[in-house]
Order: structure tokens, then C-alpha cells, then sequence
């Protein structure tokens, strides 16, 4: 069992049958996905729903027999589990380079409890320290946003595939990814920024969110959570 | 000539041939788009480039042969016109009831000037007072964020066409009419719980951006510039 795995399996201890549970998106995530399959079809657990942050999350599921529901049922969610791309010691994360920041976010504001599962290798001093962050644009004027994003101190690159077409979204949006050198001092202060400008849909700071950071290390695993 | 096309006349008197004007949306900003294509046509004006704001204003503008242009050409536009669907004293708005605030914010926070144009029955004391308040979110889980939008003190409801289907904009999301009973008494709050809240695309509180507003009436045009 590799680290991903570990983390994701330590994660099935805090779900409960009867569970309405959002689900994130992502290489860790999926092993959670398959681990709490096996646990419903094996009648360990029963009765669970779970609200899919991505289409991708959503087919895995279902291949797997796992009950769908939405936020349109369920306007509170007992349990939220996803994984990040780096967890500072606030436990501030970055998160969206599988793509789906927006749809996780949204699920996962309405979430009672949220779980985050990493390997110790998403730990960093400071955001930005590992990778970009991502960030969710509209298509429109969409070079004006891109343009923009640079003058925030980072590199910012819209997000091309392999054919050097844009990344599209799940919600029919473009990727930016904003390389900051020296990580990123502020994030609040980044996330206002943000959030305020036009033709922003949404980025990958998920602030003051997480309930429990599960990490895995060759040492063992251990739990986060934030200091009150 | 209704008050409409005489605070579209007057605004006229703001063009320079040469310049690279943002234009918006709507009844109002249709009449300022027809006369900019006729003084282009007899000559009054020459050498003008205009950034559109939806797909309406861009197909009006190319068959009255006005050049299109785009904010990945021209970082900066002179001038922006468009209506609004409420002004204030201090001149912040309500827009977006031609289903277009997304775009229009987008240009007119790129632009040096910003006149609106109105006639004085949108001139109201308490923004809301008039009418709902648009605002765009993405499809995805959009109960949710109706949902949420109720919760903020307002009636909030699914904009739909008339066949029930929901109201679709250029950017493929959907709209929400948000009514205040006694008006929106602070806007700039409202707007940054708006601005922070995932699935909400953006709004149509336009604050702090209009350099002049146009208003016509039966007894004349005056023009209102922000209080320094």
C-alpha cells in the first residue's frame, strides 16, 4: 500500500454508515473512492450518499455502485474528503491542479467536516513552495485576466494540453497556473484580490477549511488540525 | 427623440476620432451604438475601435461596419458607455437586467472614462429600490447558491425564460434576481460576500466606477460626476 493509499484508507475511519459525503477529485482521492466502494459492497458500511466534485469523481463512482446525490438534497454535508496540493502549518492549502478547484470548493463550504489526505511531500513553509496555483477564468477577454494575473507578483501561464488548446473545466472555463518564486507571502491578502476581479471565477487558496489533514510518511501517519 | 437617445446623444459629445471605446449593453447603449455608426459614417468621427460587452452590442456594432477590437489588443480602452439599471447618489449601480454584467464589468474595469447614461427613472436613493439585483453563478449545484442568496436578506430566484427553461448568458451560466425588500442597505458589503462566495460567477453592484452619469428627463440633461 503506497503513501496515497495509507492516507486515503485512514480517512474511511471517520465515515459513519447513514453519511451524505462530498467527494474531491484526484490521484488520492480516487484510492479513497475505491476503498469506500469495496466498504459498501462488502456491508461494512451502508447507506451512504455522496456529492461529486467533478465528472471525473462522478463516473468513479458510479462504476462502482456508490448512490449520487447533490447539494440540491442535501444542503449540509456530514463529511468532505479531498486531497491538496500543498497544506501549509496553518493548514491553508492550495488545491486545483486535478483541475476541479471550483466544484471542490463549492461542495466543500458545505461540508460540516472536511478531510484532507496527503503524503508528507504536499507539506510546505509557505504556499507556492511546490507548484502554481491554480486559478478559474472565464473564457471571455480571457488574455486581459492572464495579463492581469501577472502583475500580482507571480508567472502566470493559461494552462494548455498536450495539442496547445486550453485546459477547458468541467464548468466550460480556462486554467490559468501562477508560479510565485518566493511562494506566496499574503494569501489572504491573495485571496481577496481574487476574488474581487472580474472574469476570476475562482482559485485554488482553500483558507481556513480543513477540519483534519491526514498525512502519510514512510513514518507513519499522523493527524493536523488547526491550532485554535 | 425619447430621454433615452438624448443621454445617448449627449455622451457622444465624450468621443475623439482615434479612440477605443467599451460599449455595453442594452436599450439605452443600442441608441449610443447607432449614432457612434452614423457619425463613423458621414465622417463626423473616424478611426474608432470598440471592445464589446455581449454578443448583441458586437452583432449591432459589425452591421453598422463599427470596428471590433479586444482587450487583448488594447490593455486600456479611452472610454467605456453603457445605461444602468439603478444609480445612487454616490453613483454605484445596479446592471446586468440585459443579462450581460459579467462582460460589461470586465471591459469597464479595463477603461480611463466610464459615462453611464440613463434617464432619471433609474435615479433612486437606496440601490435595489427599483428592481432585483442579477447576479451570475455557475449551473453546477445552482440550487446551492440560490439557496445561499436567500439567506443574505433578499428574495432570491432562478432568472428563467419564458419557456421555464433557465436563463443562459454568453458565458453559459446562469442568472439570479435577488429582490431587497427595503433596498440594499450596504452595498459594498454585499459586495464582498458576493465576490467571496464560490459559484457566484459575479454581480451586478457596479460601485466606484462610473466617471460621469448622464441623466436625461423632460426637463433637460445634467450630467453627475462622484463626489470627491
Amino acid at each position: 500500500m503506497n503513501l496515497k493509499q495509507q492516507a486515503a484508507k485512514h480517512a474511511l475511519n471517520y465515515v459513519q454508515s447513514g453519511m451524505v459525503l462530498g467527494l474531491g477529485t484526484g490521484s488520492t482521492t480516487a484510492f479513497f473512492i475505491d476503498l469506500l466502494g469495496e466498504q459498501l459492497k462488502n456491508g461494512t458500511l451502508t447507506d451512504i450518499k455522496i456529492v461529486p466534485t467533478s465528472e471525473s469523481t462522478k463516473k468513479r463512482a458510479v462504476g462502482l455502485n456508490i448512490p449520487i446525490t447533490s447539494l440540491s438534497e442535501y444542503q449540509r454535508l456530514d463529511l468532505a474528503v479531498d486531497g491538496a496540493d500543498e497544506v501549509d502549518p496553518n493548514l491553508d492549502m492550495i488545491k486545483g491542479l486535478g483541475r476541479a478547484l471550483l466544484r471542490e470548493k463549492i461542495v466543500e463550504i458545505h461540508t460540516d467536516q472536511f478531510i484532507v489526505i496527503v503524503d508528507e511531500t504536499k507539506l510546505v513553509n509557505k504556499l507556492g513552495n511546490l507548484g502554481p496555483l491554480p486559478v478559474e477564468i472565464v473564457p471571455f477577454e480571457h488574455q486581459a485576466h492572464v495579463y492581469w494575473l501577472n502583475t500580482l507578483g507571480c508567472r502566470a501561464e493559461l494552462w494548455l494540453e498536450q495539442d496547445g488548446k486550453p485546459v477547458i473545466t468541467d464548468n466550460g472555463n480556462y486554467l490559468v497556473r501562477c508560479w510565485f518564486k518566493q511562494g506566496i507571502s499574503n494569501p489572504k491578502v491573495l485571496a481577496r484580490q481574487l476574488a474581487d476581479r472580474p472574469g476570476i471565477v475562482e482559485h485554488g487558496l482553500f483558507l481556513e477549511m480543513a477540519s483534519q489533514v491526514i498525512v502519510s510518511s514512510k513514518a507513519g501517519l499522523r493527524v493536523m488540525e488547526p491550532k485554535t
